[in-house]
């Protein structure tokens, strides 16, 4: 769905207190678009990071699982165009240079660093470029809302547009702000979705706070999301909070408020990988109730959206309900199949294992001209629910993946 | 690949001893094509099945699950053109009376009849014309080739070619044959590949013979194919035996080589579903070794074949050994990926974790001309190994899949 780009952003809500941004160019993409971002604190910042789960996994992966949680964090180095994935010692040794080229002009320790990586796999990075580039970063980091956005439109690769967010929440009086940008198109898979992702905020939050808030905020956005359920050896996602807003640390029912804030943020973020997942003309909302707990059926939904003809069906505007319910069926978890019911758009298709009569052309209309088709199927009487969010699946897509060269 | 079409039949061999075959049209489908199959035994069979695990199933699995294994099984009937599958108690009833139609003819306890539907679900059976179909079948049935055949043309979908083969070996100078058909081009996943097979054979073996060779062959044959990942509702094979060929029931050395023989003939049964995948330009065979077990390596080797990120690169010809080796390494079982190499049809692109220069077009173009792509993905030190075959995906599937209306 590129055509309808165009980043959310929040015009009364501003840029985090405490942070600097730039995004340059430095030749790492033969197409001369921005590849560089630089993110860093104006003193030490609170992190903490979730990365993907693949075995095969890139050099600035094991570097910041190792940098990662940390309070005194100082900068987040992004490159684009080159994912240093598959890349052996020397892709290791290359991650760590990049630290320390941006600790030098920093003048902090280069564990303070933390270095993601996207583009093409196997090929060593470009170093005398990214040097070049990260000088060029470090003279025009600035904290206003453009330099945040130049940011986030360089760690962009396949994306058909940017994907920012600015969002600010008032509690007790007081402003918390949020700003976080994502990358990611393809390679869309939950733990972690394929992609890289940087939240700041200046609320003020302490490194478990960090930690807890993260992994909370991460298994309802971005582990939700699916775009072709093929997990990546880059994914990265990092939380840095440098507490410029000021005031004492969140704690009890002023903290579980800025987390749901949080959270809620990151779920439309994480929704922009899949409104802009490969060749997409739905974002397919699954919401799955009365499984027996809520991890069962986040399970069913991932099959469901997973499933090729499920998100065939979807694209066709065919109310395939067959397709969806025996998607259900096989996601390996429990399951009653005469109290199984499904709706999608409103429209009850299935009701209690039986087959409903409904006006098959009209609710084609309606899934045709929906962006967003939210299926709402309940598999039983057990109080297990949970939502996801996956792309559809085109021509579009497969012609894309299949003319991409390695 | 539909153009490659055309069944695979040892002309040497003849049909098993002690069966006749039934294909008829009775209606079903509005194409006016062949519908209903129906295979009997001269007298009593020994029978064993395997079926769909999805969790919604349809009416005749659990009538099967019900009368299988056994030892005087008399007949299968198959109707194509309706799943009978999430149609509730009014589905188990029609599935009932079918096999009470055919034991009417044979004089048998419906209790001996088996019963098979694929085609559209969540209508309910026409069953007056079903009950003319099985007058009809009943009628034609003869032991020959032909009939075989036109059995095996009348459980077809949206097959694009018939499956079936024949086959014979010779164990201390007596001659066992094997007839089996299968159907199935979408809805293509393990646990069952989303099909309806039946196995004849006059090799004579008892109840737990014949269980134990099913169990044996399914799992290294029909649960080894995907084309798309979804497990369909109707998924059935059942191996059925007449011993009609004679001498002692089959022990020891004997009926190894005899199973192995089976296994043999189901392999290349199930390969033609894979080849017959709904718009596939190539077969994908994915040879995992080195695993810690062989159920690592199998597991590995499916979630490669159902990449989509892997399918769309072999059928753009991408020698993109980067989509393989990650889905290698996401797919939840240890691997070593310092150990971890490839090879695409003998030629070496990644060896012990590091990517190796190769001539990118030359390969390209290898995977363009070769009908089955051979992937030998090594992912450690260990004894396990799988072979598994899956098809690629191409815009075809996508526009087929989308267009199908419920």
């Amino acid at each position: 769905m590129a055509s309808e780009s165009s980043s959310k952003i929040d015009q009364t809500a501003t840029v985090p207190k405490g942070f600097q941004f730039a995004g340059v160019t430095c030749g790492i993409k033969a197409s001369g678009k921005p590849d560089l971002a630089l993110i860093v604190g104006d003193g030490p910042l609170v992190s903490a990071g979730v990365y993907t789960t693949n075995q095969i996994v890139a050099a600035p992966v094991l570097l910041c699982r190792k940098r990662t949680p940390a309070s005194k964090t100082r900068a987040v180095v992004v490159n684009s165009g080159n994912a240093n994935a598959c890349t052996g010692e020397q892709g290791e040794r290359d991650a760590d240079e990049m630290s320390r080229m941006v600790a030098v002009h920093l003048g902090c320790d280069p564990g303070d660093v933390l270095v993601m990586s996207t583009g093409i796999i196997g090929r060593p990075l470009p170093m005398a470029k990214l040097r070049a580039g990260i000088d060029d970063a470090v003279g025009k980091l600035q904290s206003d809302h453009d330099a945040f956005v130049r940011a986030s439109t360089a760690i962009m690769t396949t994306d058909a547009f940017r994907k920012s967010i600015q969002r600010s929440i008032v509690i007790d009086g007081r402003t918390y702000c949020v700003a976080a940008m994502a990358k990611g198109a393809g390679m869309i898979a939950p733990n972690m979705a394929t992609m890289l992702a940087v939240v700041v905020t200046d609320a003020p939050l302490d490194q478990n706070d960090v930690v807890d808030a993260l992994r909370y905020v991460a298994n309802r956005s971005f582990n939700r999301v699916s775009v072709d359920g093929h997990m990546s050896t880059n994914d990265s996602l990092v939380l840095l909070s440098s507490g410029a807003a000021g005031g004492d640390r969140l704690q009890g029912e002023r903290l579980d408020k800025y987390q749901g804030f949080l959270c809620e943020t990151c779920i439309e973020l994480a929704k922009m990988l899949v409104d802009d997942g490969e060749g997409a003309t739905h974002i397919m909302e699954m919401r799955v109730s009365g499984a027996e707990s809520d991890a069962d059926a986040n399970e069913i939904a991932r099959v469901i959206g997973e499933s090729l003809l499920v998100k065939t069906a979807i694209t066709g505007g065919d109310p395939n309900w067959g397709r969806i319910v025996s998607a259900a069926g096989y996601a390996g978890r429990p399951i009653k199949p005469l109290l199984t019911s499904l709706q999608i758009l409103g429209v009850t298709l299935y009701e209690n294992g039986t087959p409903i009569a409904f006006d098959a052309k009209s609710v084609s209309q309606l899934i045709r001209e929906s962006t967003t088709v939210v299926m709402e199927l309940c598999v039983g009487d057990g109080p297990g629910q949970a939502t996801r969010w996956a792309s559809d699946i085109t021509t579009e897509y497969v012609r894309f993946n299949s003319e991409y060269t390695t």
